[in-house]
């Protein structure tokens, strides 16, 4: 974090997603690589509480791809758990906007932490830019006054 | 099969593919939806083979978007195991371009069986089209004679 | 369809699947291969609706891999867009059981049509068998009376 | 990394890797979900050439799932690349194992790097334990001397 991001009352929404049979392994587990995936699920579902669908902002021109991604498996999901997926924002969005993320089964057990960096890249010239503001003022309606 | 299909004698490729763990499932094989990703990939090789990657064709302006697909599922695959593709070619391509598929494992097994067929869509248009002059040719060059 | 099949009024349910933005490809639409997770998830939703979960099934000994996959591509579904994926039982099951599938979109547009044939079969000797009792009553308690 | 961590020379393997169509998404470029994917091949082929196949490990009782990844995502992968994954070993294994990778593109750039901690779990007792004494010794032998 640097010495620039601006601390915020998290913004945080609640995903509900099935494990798919498709998402098992031999182990008899959800897959590890699965979870970037209900990340990202869950992460359009914030979005759209915000008040956007990120079809919108792809179809505005700024695409947001992932700079890093960094998962903690503490115990592992199973095949027809219904996992509550947690996504948290921390840090005003600058050039790049981070979120945090705790999944959760129906018992309420932490399974899995997650945190993903995201950058906004202007579809044209595929360099980096700030958040839009349009994107900027939906966070800044949505933080939590109290 | 249309009755204008010219049938010819078979162009066929082979493809290893060694199965990823994350391709299986708490079945302990191979989960079924992973055979179209082979097929895919097989016939990606089988297109450069006949000297044109798959990527080249999108740059000029053809998508080659799957219409219909049948797999028989013969035995399961497993993790570790050695795949080989077979992909043919048996009927000269015209709108749409079908293979026929083949999958074995290291004791020569056959596992899979499957058909894809393909058409041939302007990037542009959105619109069907018939098979570019420039792959019949490299077809048409690539058919055995023995 | 073999002359033993017993044609029933059919048994169907419709689950609703949002599109991923994982499940897309570079042609901007969902990639093929996702359908038949699709149609293995809308499946567990027919199961349960019948009244057991797929996992159940699996805990009591009994594993219900595919034999037979058929999918017609009619239009492309889109990352954002919400399936309505219909799943059908047409036929009594016997060793196999046989479901059909069609897949639209918010505006009621077909975009998928499908079927699978899965197997029961044995866990301990990986034998096939016929429907487990308990799921024919489930089913023939569904057939809708009218 | 603890202090009872023992530094070694690297033990590093190379793996090869081509994109697959449906590894990409709408974006373009492969979807971030697939590298974890590509580490876990990357990975099956470094315990290879120590003189072990992944699956026998698992047919000796012991699993090893993930506990920690990183990614470090810096330049998209494309349809077509063909990747070479480094897979390195720098601390020896204690309860843990611990694996960095670099991807690079034909052209010798750096496209992404990632850390994987992974554990040995008991099969039976579901327990983590130490890493067994044939897979330390494979790797004690594999320790690179000059």
């Amino acid at each position: 974090m640097s010495k620039n991001s601006k601390l915020i009352r998290p913004i945080s929404t609640s995903s509900s997603i099935e494990v798919r049979y498709a998402e098992t392994d031999q182990m008899g587990v959800v897959h590890h690589a699965n979870y970037p995936i209900y990340f990202e699920q869950a992460r359009v579902d914030w979005l759209r509480v915000m008040g956007m669908h990120y079809q919108e902002m792809e179809d505005k021109g700024i695409f947001l791809p992932l700079s890093k991604l960094t998962i903690d498996y503490k115990k592992p999901a199973r095949f027809g758990n219904i996992l509550s997926v947690k996504t948290i924002l921390n840090i005003l969005p600058s050039a790049s906007i981070i979120f945090d993320y705790e999944i959760r089964n129906q018992n309420d057990e932490v399974l899995t932490l997650g945190q993903t960096v995201l950058v906004f890249v202007d579809q044209k010239t595929k360099r980096p830019m700030r958040c839009p503001q349009s994107i900027m003022d939906l966070i800044l309606k949505a933080i939590p006054t109290d």
